[in-house]
């Protein structure tokens, strides 16, 4: 089945806004094993609109539109829908019952420009949008069937999944169900996973498993789509699989599917009851960062500090002397990070950084330390890449060195972005 | 002049990554009044790559094509160019002996495949890239000129700036030059500032200066284009309407240009020899993480302390007690952070959350207190909006108070984000 997408607006046109809605369309039909042929970007203006539509409408076999639903005189999809398919647009009663009722249940009274949002064209089919006014509808153009969807991304991901996804689906005669299972690692680069998992998908012999990769710097996702013909027959072939990929990227994983690195740091220390300080250099806050704001994480996170010299460091937390970033120094500052935080667990992170401008071979040598109840563990490494690749590099380490160590696992593992 | 741009790759178009590239191109042409009408995202596939230069070629003056230009059996632009144009691929000497001469300075032997990214279209005009090795080329196909850009960010960005934009203002016949200049504030939405901006534009009668905006919450960046025969006429333009709109958007002006807020404000601690101390709450680090790891900044920033809890921050500053987020206990923390630290200024900001989950009406209360040799100030605010809103939120408006007091500027003007 061949697929296009149609973005519409000025502000994806010009730049103003990044596409990340043509993105995420992409990558969800992509995950579902749909894949997408073609994508065009056009501004809010009838000529273009029209010529987009005729164009897709002659070559594919479905058409998702984003954007252009909404109630100005610059929202142009129905119009130009309409035109495309050679018919007029009639008010959907039902889409306007709806808008109305959700305006009254707010105490207000429904602007008149929002009737716009009911006018659809003739013979379409409503796609129920239940966290917006923008109405979605799927419409045949040429050979192909369109599916119209808001702009705004949390209406267009409901919309997608719900509505969107399902008609694609059937369409495209694809049996049964698609089930997508993600892994996030960090320590592999996307070629050794893909290495580490070779031949896995021939588990299950009859091709419906599929392997995929999206590497977002430092995190790696590795993907299982998996076909089936119902959700008992994807459980059934995703399990060898996913049994089979955990045993080698083993430790490497940190979180699967909605789960984050923080998330479940933040699990594993609230489960034992268990607290945290963290101590850190160049990474400048980013660790604290990502933990200190999760929800519940007030009563776990006791304490973040932050500096770029040892001195201040040491001051802090009641420690003499200054001196240079070392293995001891950031065993010495997470043991006393542990004790003046009455906590249980002290992360610290210390970030000793090259000489000179930055550039591509610019580099830093990493201390890490965790202080616990039953003792101190250490790890040293170092990263290369520029000031950014490295402060990003710090911080994930970190984290990883820190849910590790909560796990049991070895916080020493090699990872494939460090040097020597 | 109609112009489109063709952005190519299986990774842009199955959404394993945002098509940032795009908005880049799209803005920046936006940026010296070049208008694109029509942006088409194809694979690497050889197929739809001619339909999408055939198609393009046939209805524009001018494309813009990025990616494809690399070393790989998937890198297809520039043989696809040949087939679209109707000429052979030739070996451009010039660039095989560039390419090889930069793997000779790095002790490298140049593989094989790269030779592949010295052949050309017959006549095609070269376009340099000094920082990587695809070359970038412009050709006629059907109508339009073409111009083709590699996909590395940096390298379309110099070959846009140097290369691609100089030859389409030439062929646009836009009259000498264009210059934009940007002014970024917080507190300010975009249409409270399109409305104190109102006119500004006619300052200058002949229609030269064009004002726009780019609102990427929390700041605001208001860009004027100006055109001019040459760079003094440009300056004369511009020097009216800059004055006015400085007095119109007056303190909410936190940097221009390439400048940032923490950037701005480094500087101005920095040239009095000025240092800083930072305290946070919900903001979680991210505070310090705008200032701490900066070049520079090792010399400045001193310490930050990051808590949920206001018994942590006064233990962690030797001050009794805990207690509830407060204006006073604002002021506190800060005097406390800058003694502690030794340094001259101190910023703390507290955030008192609502209760509840996260939803569109969650807010949070901000407690914000700058301890500075001369004494201490303080703000109280509110923003509504959701966990991230206010987050992002509060460390805009800290960064920005702490601006504004080493500035001499009052800390308390109405920003549009904040309740009450």
């Amino acid at each position: 089945m061949q697929i296009e997408i149609i973005c519409t607006g000025d502000e994806v046109l010009t730049g103003k806004i990044v596409n990340s809605n043509f993105s995420y369309i992409s990558q969800k039909l992509e995950d579902v094993g749909l894949g997408v042929r073609w994508g065009t970007v056009v501004g809010d203006d009838r000529e273009a609109l029209l010529e987009a539509f005729t164009r897709a409408g002659a070559r594919a076999d479905a058409v998702v539109v984003n954007g252009g639903l909404g109630p100005t005189v610059d929202d142009l999809s129905q119009e130009i829908a309409a035109s495309a398919a050679g018919v007029d647009l009639v008010l959907n009663e039902t889409w306007l019952a709806r808008m109305e009722e959700r305006f009254r249940l707010r105490s207000r009274i429904m602007p008149p420009n929002n009737r716009k949002q009911a006018m659809l064209p003739q013979g379409a089919e409503m796609l129920d949008n239940p966290i917006g006014t923008a109405c979605g509808f799927a419409l045949d153009i040429g050979r192909a069937r369109f599916f119209f969807t808001p702009g705004v991304p949390r209406e267009l991901h409901r919309m997608l999944e719900e509505q969107v996804i399902p008609r694609l689906l059937a369409r495209s005669g694809t049996p049964g169900v698609i089930h997508l299972k993600r892994f996030h690692s960090y320590g592999l680069g996307e070629s050794h996973a893909d290495a580490l998992l070779s031949g896995i998908e021939r588990l299950v012999p009859d091709g419906s498993v599929k392997l995929g990769f999206r590497a977002h710097y430092p995190q790696l996702e590795t993907k299982l789509t998996v076909r089936g013909a119902d959700r008992a027959d994807v459980a059934r072939k995703l399990a060898p699989v996913e049994a089979e990929l955990r045993r080698r990227l083993g430790n490497f994983i940190l979180a699967e599917d909605d789960e984050t690195l923080e998330g479940n740091i933040l699990r594993a220390l609230a489960s034992s009851g268990f607290t945290l300080a963290a101590v850190e250099t160049f990474t400048g806050g980013q660790i604290a960062a990502r933990i200190a704001p999760l929800p519940g994480a007030d009563a776990v996170f006791r304490r973040g500090l932050v500096a770029r010299d040892l001195a201040q460091i040491n001051a802090a937390l009641g420690l003499d002397g200054g001196g240079a970033f070392t293995l001891e120094a950031a065993e010495h500052v997470a043991k006393a990070a542990r004790l003046t935080a009455g906590g249980s667990h002290a992360l610290a992170v210390l970030v000793m950084l090259d000489d000179g401008g930055d550039r591509i071979e610019f580099g830093g040598t990493i201390f890490i330390a965790i202080a616990a109840p039953a003792g101190t563990v250490t790890r040293r490494t170092r990263i290369v890449g520029g000031r950014e690749w490295v402060r990003l590099g710090a911080v994930e380490l970190g984290l990883d060195c820190l849910r590790r160590h909560l796990l049991g696992l070895p916080v020493d593992e090699r990872i494939d972005f460090e040097k020597a």
